[in-house]
């Protein structure tokens, strides 16, 4: 085999009470991705899209990914990767990660599969560090595994893969621009003992919702009181579109990664489509301009077409 | 009926990276309960064991609990609780939450059992403050329900059962005072927000070890660099204590409530009794009087003979 497809998919990362290691994979939007081997020894980035990334494979998070593969590997051949990039760069939903998990993903099959997928994450993390100049693997971890991941630790890696009903994720992404140094910026050093203790135990008991299908404790541990009291002000009408949300029957959401998009999850689909026209109604009247996603959360991560 | 006999197990709460909120059942060592009716509207306390503690109701945790139940039903007559108390007070194992619990169960149960359980911990609740000086249920959940609990929010109180695979516990209990008030001190008021991520990275990894059965995620997950680090040096050779039964096989474990005990989870009673054998062995060496204790996880919580 030559050449291959895949699909990488949007991911939340920052789960509300998971700040840090809480994240899940979308069915859609994805990232389309086509990798085929060449004879040179390298990566080659082409793009069917406007996005304006880098084509260099040293400053793009595709390329990186698939360079640090290459360089573990060295299978005597190297990549040309074609992307359409239907994850907005900069939207909070995973763009970075897609492009990484893919790359690898992708990669890996036309060398039969040798690495494993926590191997791969290894690599996709390359291009993490060049998306954001931090060691981790939040979207990563759901984009490579799909359903809900939990990142226990970063240093060595430890992904948990966790078991989820049915549940349906709204995202609304504002088109205004954060920079990720300016989001880090605002998080507290120290917090109050207090509040740690809240929001870890809101944590375990949203884990345990997961594991045991049940939606309304799902909703009631969908609380932080530590980092979206402090980075909502970066997003225009935040606490309007979480009320209206709410209100339509959301069990809850918050900042999707460090915005600017926020992610809300429903029971059902018809719940989550609701949901998203009380964000289209609530952003219609700020005069930004925004896009709305309405997705199932996916059992699946990185798809081989 | 007029007479009841419950048995109120011991529990641990404060279950490493699960701090005030994550606690289990032991199967034993449990209390002795009887409570007959009287026709006194009022709670008469008779001990049948040397522990000292207060015979006057208003001053006993059990008397309060019960009192509470009995301000808010009325029932036209009052209980005589004897206690022999196999928990030994002060060990960090749960004993005024046994006496609280016990009695409130006790007492429903003659009276045809009309409150439920999160009612009946609502009363324990006022036996545990008299104890502790707060509202906290990290012991009288597991002492009511059994298993793993995590202790969501305890205003409104909102109590997680969580699914838990079989696993033993073994506990140490050296014979040192250790105030809760001290103990309490030793926390700090602000932790880094690196380290509360971590610790609900860990915690929530181990509900989800707790629920997928994976005692291996379980143990990497038994970290804490909030409390142990600070609350350890009040209990003598915690160290060495920690690190042989390591050692012997233990997943992991830390200090049981507020100390002095100390508890480790084993993947199976072998394990568990081994581990029992070298915090003897840790122990014997300095000079401290001590008990331990092995038992299993217990499904159940109070029962009623």
């Amino acid at each position: 085999m030559d050449e291959v497809g895949v699909l990488a998919p949007a991911t939340v990362s920052n789960v509300v009470c998971g700040f840090d290691c809480l994240g899940f994979a979308l069915d859609e939007p994805c990232d389309e991705m086509r990798v085929r081997k060449i004879s040179e020894q390298t990566v080659r980035i082409v793009h069917l899209d406007d996005h304006g990334l880098p084509t260099e494979a040293r400053k793009n998070v595709a390329g990186v990914a698939a360079l640090a593969l290459l360089e573990a590997a060295h299978p005597g051949f190297g990549f040309e990767i074609t992307i359409k990039k239907n994850i907005k760069p900069g939207s909070g939903i995973g763009s970075s990660a897609a492009s990484a998990c893919g790359a690898v993903v992708a990669a890996n099959h036309l060398m039969g599969g040798r690495f494993s997928e926590i191997e791969l994450l290894e690599f996709a993390m390359a291009g993490e560090m060049l998306a954001s100049g931090s060691r981790h693997a939040d979207n990563l971890a759901p984009c490579m595994f799909g359903g809900f991941t939990l990142v226990r630790s970063s240093d060595p890696l430890d992904i948990v893969r966790l078991d989820f009903p049915d549940v349906f994720a709204t995202v609304v992404h504002p088109q205004i621009e954060i920079k990720t140094s300016e989001a880090r910026a605002l998080l507290p050093q120290q917090v109050p003992l207090a509040d740690a203790i809240k929001n870890w135990s809101n944590l375990g008991a949203f884990v345990a919702g997961l594991a045991q299908g049940d939606h309304e404790l799902m909703s009631r541990s969908m609380l932080d009181t530590i980092v979206e009291p402090v980075r909502k002000s970066m997003i225009p009408s935040f606490d309007e579109v979480k009320e209206a949300s709410l209100s339509a029957g959301a069990l809850g959401g918050g900042i999707s990664g460090s915005g600017p998009s926020i992610f809300m999850l429903s029971r059902d689909s018809e719940t989550a489509n609701k949901v998203g026209e009380v964000m289209s109604t609530v952003y219609s009247r700020t005069g930004i301009k925004f896009f709305t996603y309405v997705s199932a959360v996916s059992a699946a991560g990185v798809r081989v077409d």
